[in-house]
């Protein structure tokens, strides 16, 4: 089953995060993301013409992110915005934030 | 005239950027933001109970600045936001950004 046909499913906090090798695995399904230095996030960069569709952009990503119920941090503004996934519960990679990084890139 | 009242004008870049001292002066008005170390941009955090209402003030700012044409950076997830006013176009202060802060502040 490819990554975006997957949901987000609930962590409770007490599973492991991903190994490095295990996310580097699962990166190869989303190679447009970045997988932060210390391996505890998966970071896109996007370029927008101007402010009126990085907001707009933004405003997709958060009602995908309200329908999984996993929450990104975004930092934006004219023309760009960098998106930073992360489980917070456990401190770092979960099989959910690639599979919301593969939804975010079919927007 | 208070800082709600006026308008953000265009800038042009051939204006000096606001010193300190006439930075520190109209930061009076906005005593919720606080001028960075280098002098040369506005902060404030915001903070809320979940990912919904960041994202709602974010588009109540983002109207604002669409309709003053001046664009802050943001930096959002769930239950915050960081909001960064500065011009770009003289690196540094413009009473723009006052302006701004001050119309945030009424949001």
């Amino acid at each position: 089953m490819s990554l975006t046909d997957k949901k987000c499913v609930a962590c409770r906090g007490n599973e492991a995060p991903l190994s490095r090798s295990e996310a580097e695995k699962l990166q190869k399904q989303v190679p447009q993301w970045e997988i932060s230095e210390k391996g505890i996030s998966l970071v896109r960069s996007f370029k927008f013409k101007n402010f009126k569709q990085s907001l707009s952009f933004v405003n997709k990503v958060g009602e995908l992110a309200e329908e999984q119920g996993h929450h990104p941090d975004f930092s934006f503004g004219w023309g760009y915005c960098h998106v930073v996934l992360m489980t917070h519960a456990i401190n770092g990679l979960h099989e959910n934030d690639f599979i919301m990084a593969a939804k975010i890139d079919k927007i």
